[in-house]
C-alpha cells in the first residue's frame, strides 16, 4: 500500500468555516460552550461527521462522537479528538485542530473506502476551556470518571444559568451514557508553546503532561512609614517575598529541562508609594513531569519560605503562610503510543522531537482510562489563547498525516489492504 | 531665676479637649483641614490665644498667627507652631501637639508675667496634611514662597469645592499677606517613628529632614503561558524586578544610618496566576539627609536598572523605564537653633539624641526662610497617621519644656529677669 495522505486544503478550508461561526473582528475565535455559537459549530461538525459515513451518538454531558465501524466492530474504539469550544478572544486553531484533523482522518478513509479492524470514533469533547463553566476539561473530564456527571450538569455561568439547561438549549443534551472502554485516544494540537518553533520542528511528540502545584503565599512583616522607619528597624514583607519569588524560578531551572515556576500575581498590603509593605501575598505555580521531583521542587519551596520565616533569609522575622490550593499530577502518556507517533513522523520524514504538554487538554483526562498519546504541530510565535494565534497549513497538515497513519497502524488494517 | 517649666496637665487637658472635636470610635481625631469640625478646633485655639494675651491675626491663606509682644517690638518673632487638621483616621497628637505646646509655652509666660526681649509668636498652618486639599503643607508653603497663594486658593477637594470658599465659610479667609520676616522657628512634634522608643529617649534633637526620590519604574518582559514556556526561553518581567526591589533595600542599607529604601506599590501585567508577567510596574523610595548621597543612591540604582535592561542580572533582556517623578531637597536645620534645643535637653537633665525626621513637617518648608529647628517626643511603637497613635504625658510635658527654654533662650530675657 502507498502512504495513506489526508488532503490538507480540505483540512485547511474546514477550519477556516468553523471559524467563520464566532468569527472576531482580530481574526480570531469566540465561541464560548454551550452558546448558542457552540450549537451551530456542533450542528456543523455533526453534518459534516454524518457526510462522512459517521454514525453520530451524543452522551448526557454533551460530548458527541462519530463512529467509524470496524471490521471487528466489538474491538474497543481507536478515539482521537479535542474541543470546539473557544476563550472569549480565543484562535481558530485551539480545540478546533485536534477535531478537524480527526475528521479529515475519517473523510479521507471513506474516500478510499479503507475499513480498519477496530473501529475508529471522533469525539468532540464539551467546555474543554471553562471559560464560561467550571470545571475546565468537563466533558472529557466526566467521561474519565475525574468528577461526577451531577457536577457537570449543575455547574452555572455566571449569569446563573445552568450547563444541563443549556445542553438542552442548543439540543444537544444527549441519553448515552458517559465513559466506556476506549483502545487508545490520540489527540493532536497546536503546541500553545515556543519550543517547536524555535527548535524548527514539526512534529512534536508529547510524552506526557505536566504535573501542577499551584500555591498562594502571604509573607507578613509590618507596615511603617517609609521615611521615619530606619532600616535595620524594618519588617519590609515585600524584601522577604522577592527572595521566594526568585527561588521559584531558581528552582525550576535547577530540575531543568521540565521544570517550571512562575509567579504571576502579586498583591501589597496597603500599597501605597511611602508605606513599607504590611503584607505581601502571591501565587507560585510550579510544574514538572515527574511527581517525585515535583514533590522535591515542594520541599525546597518551603524550606525557602522557612528560611524567610525565622529571619535567616533577611535577618528580619516574616511569618510566610503556603497553601498549596490545587494539584495536578503528572500525566505520562502511554509508551507505545508516542513510539507510534514517533515512528509516523520518522516514517514520513517530518522532523520532529520529544516534547512534554505544560498545558492541560482533555487528553490528560482520558489518559487516566486509556492509553493516550498526543500529537504537536508548532504555533507562530508560542501564541495561544489570544486572536492571533496562528499556525501553518503545511505543519497542520502534517500533524493529521501523523495522526492517520498512527490510529489506523494503531487499529490495525486487515490483511492483504 | 528658676528653671521654667510649663504646666504638664493643662497641656495634656488641652490636647483632649481639642481632640473632642471630631473625635472618632477608636479614639482618633477627624478633623480634615477646612470642614465645619476644623473650623470649631480653630475657634476654640483662637479664644484659648486671646486668653493668653495673644494677638491674633489670619493671614490669605488662612495661617493663624498668635502674638505676644517683646521688649523690642521691632525685632523679628521667635515663632512656634504646628497644624491641627488631620488625617481622616487620624491620631490626637500628629500636629496638635506642636501647637498646644506651644500655647503652653504661652500661658506660662503670661502666667509668670514674663516679656521677652524679641515677641514670640504662635502659629496653626493650614492643611498640613493634604488629605483634602493637595499640595500637602499649604499654608507653610504659601508662607515659604515654595507655591504662590492663587495655586492654594484655587485648589479643590475631590468635591470640587475651592479652598478660597471653604476659608471662607469657616471666616477664616484673613487679610495678612502671606509671609514675612521671622527670627527663628521651632516646632514640637511626635516621632512618628520608632527610633526613640527602642533607645529609650525622651528628646530627639532634629538635625534635619531627609531628601526624598520618588520613582515610577516599569519592567517589561514577555507575556507567556506558565505550563508551555520552558525557563530559558522565558522573559519573566517579575523575575527582573525582583533584583531591582532588592537593590533599593540593599543601596539604603549601604548608606546607613540615615539611608532609605522601601517599594510600596507594585502592579503586574496581566496579573495571572498560570501567566509569565508581561509587565511589573512599581514605585522606588529613595531617601537621605545628604543631597550628595542621595544622588549616589540614585546612581546605583539606576545602574541596577540598566543591568536587568541588558541582560545582565537574569540572562535575559527586559527593558527598564525609571521616571523620577518626585524630588524633596534635604534640608538640614539651623545648626545655632538645633544647639539649642540639645543644650535646653542636656539642661534638663532629659535623655536625648540626634535624629532626623523622615516625614515631611511644615518647619521643613519654614527652614527655606528662616532658622528653623524641631523637637521630637517618642509615640507608641513609632505608630502615627492612625487613630491608635499614642505618646506619654510626661514625654509631651518635656518636649514641650525644651520648646519654651529654647523660644526664651532664642527671644532672651531682658537683663536681670
Amino acid at each position: 500500500m502507498n502512504t495513506l495522505n489526508i488532503n490538507g486544503e480540505r483540512l485547511w478550508q474546514a477550519l477556516m468555516d468553523l471559524a467563520a461561526i464566532g468569527a472576531t473582528p482580530k481574526g480570531g475565535n469566540a465561541r464560548l460552550a454551550l452558546t448558542a455559537l457552540d450549537g451551530q459549530g456542533r450542528d456543523l461538525l455533526v453534518r459534516w461527521m454524518r457526510e462522512a459515513g459517521l454514525a453520530v451518538t451524543v452522551d448526557q454531558v454533551g460530548n458527541i462522537f462519530g463512529r467509524r465501524a470496524g471490521r471487528n466492530d466489538a474491538l474497543p474504539p481507536v478515539m482521537t479528538g479535542s474541543h470546539i469550544d473557544t476563550q472569549p478572544t480565543g484562535g481558530k486553531f485551539d480545540g478546533c485542530y485536534g477535531v478537524l484533523a480527526g475528521l479529515e482522518v475519517m473523510r479521507t478513509l471513506a474516500e478510499r473506502g479503507i475499513v480498519t479492524e477496530a473501529p475508529l470514533e471522533l469525539a468532540i469533547w464539551t467546555n474543554e476551556e471553562g471559560s464560561r463553566f467550571l470545571p475546565v476539561m468537563m466533558g472529557s473530564g466526566v467521561f474519565a470518571g475525574v468528577f461526577p456527571l451531577e457536577t457537570a450538569l449543575e455547574a452555572r455561568d455566571s449569569e446563573g444559568k445552568r450547563v444541563a439547561d443549556e445542553l438542552a438549549a442548543i439540543g444537544y443534551a444527549g441519553g448515552a451514557p458517559v465513559g466506556r472502554e476506549v483502545g487508545a485516544y490520540f489527540e493532536a494540537h497546536i503546541e500553545q508553546g515556543p519550543v517547536l518553533e524555535a527548535a524548527d520542528r514539526v512534529i512534536g511528540v508529547v510524552t506526557g503532561s505536566l504535573g501542577v502545584r499551584w500555591y498562594d503565599v502571604t509573607v507578613t512583616g509590618m507596615e511603617a512609614h517609609a521615611g521615619p522607619t530606619p532600616m535595620p528597624m524594618r519588617r519590609d514583607a515585600l524584601f522577604g517575598a522577592t527572595f521566594l519569588m526568585q527561588e521559584v524560578v531558581k528552582i525550576a531551572r535547577d530540575f531543568a529541562p521540565h521544570g517550571r515556576g512562575t509567579v504571576g500575581v502579586v498583591n501589597l498590603h496597603p500599597g501605597s508609594r511611602n508605606v513599607i509593605p504590611g503584607a505581601v501575598r502571591f501565587t507560585v505555580d510550579l510544574r514538572h513531569e515527574d511527581a517525585e521531583q515535583l514533590a522535591r521542587m515542594d520541599a525546597r519551596f518551603r524550606a525557602a519560605c522557612a528560611a524567610v520565616a525565622d529571619g535567616t533569609t533577611t535577618g528580619a522575622v516574616l511569618p510566610v503562610d503556603v497553601q498549596q490550593v490545587q494539584y495536578f499530577k503528572p500525566t505520562p502518556f502511554a509508551r507505545e503510543l508516542v513510539e507510534q507517533v514517533r515512528a509516523e513522523a520518522a516514517a514520513r520524514g517530518l522532523t520532529h522531537q520529544d516534547i512534554v504538554t505544560g498545558a492541560g487538554h482533555d487528553a490528560v483526562y482520558i489518559a487516566g482510562v486509556a492509553p493516550t498519546a498526543m500529537i504537536f504541530v508548532p504555533c507562530k510565535d508560542g501564541i495561544s489563547h489570544n486572536e492571533i494565534e496562528d499556525a501553518r497549513p503545511e505543519h497542520l497538515e502534517a500533524g493529521a498525516n501523523v495522526l492517520l497513519g498512527a490510529m489506523v497502524a494503531r487499529a490495525g488494517l486487515p490483511a492483504g489492504a
